[in-house]
């Protein structure tokens, strides 16, 4: 199995394809320590077709890491007859969240409220010529006056959202009024980022809803799980949180809804907002996702070994959890910067914490790991899930409340 | 971590590194695909000091996964303060069957009846000379008598073992009376193998329980197993298989004894014998080892990462199982020599059969991977690993007895 990107995702599809003894090969942009582990490792860039093409012809199947690929590159490969699982159509899907956006409006199921932005917006990267500098000043006209357009219908604030690139809270914005609107369309049009507006949903909870499917449409989804973010970054994902068993099974429903129209291959991710009783999807990802570490010890099959298993189109693993409740808390760098290594014994120490790192270099507020833990109650393995990884130096954000019993225990375990 | 050997028990151990990123260095006869997940691989002999000291020169702590080493080269390298996990003398004692059997009988614990032969038996591998061929009768005559001796207070038949470099039955003999007691014994000291001989344990069960210990001497038990041998190699592993909670109890509290008279550091397996309701140690392995593979899954910490945890100082994990029932069952090439690998497509398809493929060169009859099922109930774990392992071209050895039900389904989908 060949893998684009040489990130953790890569890592720990690596784990799960060594037990099944499927040799792996990574496309890294710099030899590095994040996939030790792999088979072999090709140096070369997601946006090469001369590297893309390195990499498939070393091995059967070529399969992503991230999603900042150059699809026109891939499309050509694919139409040599290389196996792409997801294919280039269903990247494509993940890649642009306008196109995302229509085409699952288009095809009945429940999205936010939004508008792509007009493509006299959608500016190239710009030099500091006056014509340029007056072409930009045109777009961002155009596309205040949408915004404004989409605000009269549904409301001040808007959210903001590049279409192409953004990830982990970066790219979008919230614009509450036409002033804030009128700043994030300069500067993106200056930065050339198209962009999409869209209506700020009233959020009673995040959910995440992680499905496997094979090339001929068999799949398996893993139960919903509830999410939380601060800053558009995950922080914490609890199986099954305060999600009712009517709308965690509504969520897997329109999780395979959605997988079936982006023909899916492999595992994908439908993260989803639950407004007012109702299910809306916000984003998706084709491939494994953040919100489905905690099946690597919370459920029979992992999204990773699934993810192989699917991507080489072999019988699906059960995903029955394996307790009734499982939290995973992912582990950010300190303001201090020192790295989570030698913080281990500490977090090791806490009953039934399962530690990944990921080996990355550490930086104040990059994400390093996850801290999974499996038991009878939600509340002590969520408890237990944070101070391991505040063991390790995760920082509790302001916007997470955790319990009054894990301040302590943070003050006195983790700083 | 340096490793000593290449084998799956290191390729385990590199899975488990993984997620904690620790950072991994194996020595290896030859490069091949059987740790391909490792950091890093050198190749060298564990019977060369240089090699062994190339090793300790790329690493903090040295382990091992096999006991195929050369002690002395070792004890060099102990005594310049590099940190081996066990030490010589742990690894002695797994090392020579003779000396262990002493030093456990010395120290009150149970083991079957056994006398060491004597020191004229532990012949050097021979030339054809007549000189020589005389000296070997002579050794020879001396070890019969000894074994005739020991019979006459044991009675026939006895177990005859070399007392170093057997494994998976190999090295063990069964003489039912002088005239084959006469072969074997003549046989080994032309071969140079020093034997022992042991009373014939008629055995009820036969039992492992596997213990990691820090190296302050802070240890954990998984729960004892019950283990199926055919020829001397284990074919399933079985949690709690036929196993009270009295006799699992006093087999956990031997193993801890065994581990703390060993001092071991790391993972270590002790193998016994029920026999009239009583437990006595039989062999002792001071590494990973097969009848613990089934906590990858089975258990929250599996024996791996509570092998780095033990050699690396760090707190062990809970060895708790996660189901009520779990079984693992061994992966063998089949008579036709054709690998498990085109066949994972069956076995994946049995629920809930977690399959690990060693990468090992398929022969008939050598161990290739395992399959562990956990569930709530133990005939039908067995029974799936079975389905999954049969599935994977494991022939069902005659001394196996499987459900009814079992083989209709290996007819149907094994063969």
């Amino acid at each position: 199995m060949g893998i684009v990107g040489a990130g953790q995702l890569a890592r720990m599809l690596c784990e799960a394809a060594s037990a099944l003894d499927i040799g792996t090969v990574v496309l890294a942009e710099e030899l590095g320590p994040s996939v030790p582990n792999a088979g072999a490792v090709l140096e070369g860039s997601p946006m090469s077709e001369g590297d893309l093409r390195g990499l498939a012809g070393a091995c059967d199947v070529v399969t992503f890491d991230h999603e900042q690929v150059d699809l026109t590159a891939l499309s050509i490969l694919e139409s040599e007859g290389v196996t792409l699982r997801p294919t280039t159509a269903t990247l494509a899907m993940a890649v642009d969240k306008g196109s995302m956006r229509r085409h699952f409006a288009g095809a009945g199921l429940p999205v936010p409220a939004f508008a792509v932005l007009p493509s006299g917006s959608l500016g190239e990267p710009l030099g500091t010529s006056t014509a340029t500098t007056s072409a930009t000043a045109t777009s961002s006209a155009t596309a205040v006056a949408a915004v404004t357009n989409f605000a009269g219908a549904h409301g001040w604030p808007v959210i903001l959202k590049a279409t192409r690139g953004g990830y982990d809270g970066k790219g979008v914005w919230i614009a509450k009024d036409v002033v804030q609107a009128r700043e994030i369309c300069q500067e993106a049009c200056r930065a050339g980022v198209p962009l999409m507006v869209e209506e700020l949903v009233d959020i009673e909870a995040e959910l995440a809803v992680v499905v496997a499917r094979r090339p001929r449409g068999e799949m398996v989804t893993w139960p919903a799980v509830e999410t939380t973010q601060v800053d558009g970054v995950c922080r914490e994902v609890l199986y099954p949180g305060r999600l009712s068993p009517d709308v965690a099974g509504r969520a897997e429903l329109l999780a395979r809804q959605v997988a079936a129209l982006c023909e899916a291959v492999g595992v994908m991710a439908v993260e989803l907002f639950c407004t007012g009783g109702d299910l809306v999807v916000n984003e998706i990802a084709t491939r494994p996702h953040n919100t489905a570490h905690w099946t690597i010890e919370g459920a029979v099959t992992s999204q990773f070994e699934n993810h192989l298993r699917a991507v080489l189109d072999l019988p699906l693993g059960s995903t029955d959890p394996v307790a009734p409740a499982v939290a995973s808390v992912n582990v950010f760098g300190p303001s201090d910067g020192t790295p989570p290594g030698p913080r281990l014994p500490e977090a090791l120490a806490v009953e039934g914490a399962h530690v990944h790192l990921y080996g990355k270099t550490t930086r104040p507020g990059r994400k390093l790991g996850h801290v999974t833990v499996c038991g009878p109650d939600g509340t002590a393995v969520r408890e237990q899930a944070w101070i391991a990884a505040t063991a390790l130096g995760t920082p509790v954000p302001p916007g997470i409340v955790v319990p009054t019993a894990l301040l302590g225990a943070v003050n006195g375990v983790g700083r």
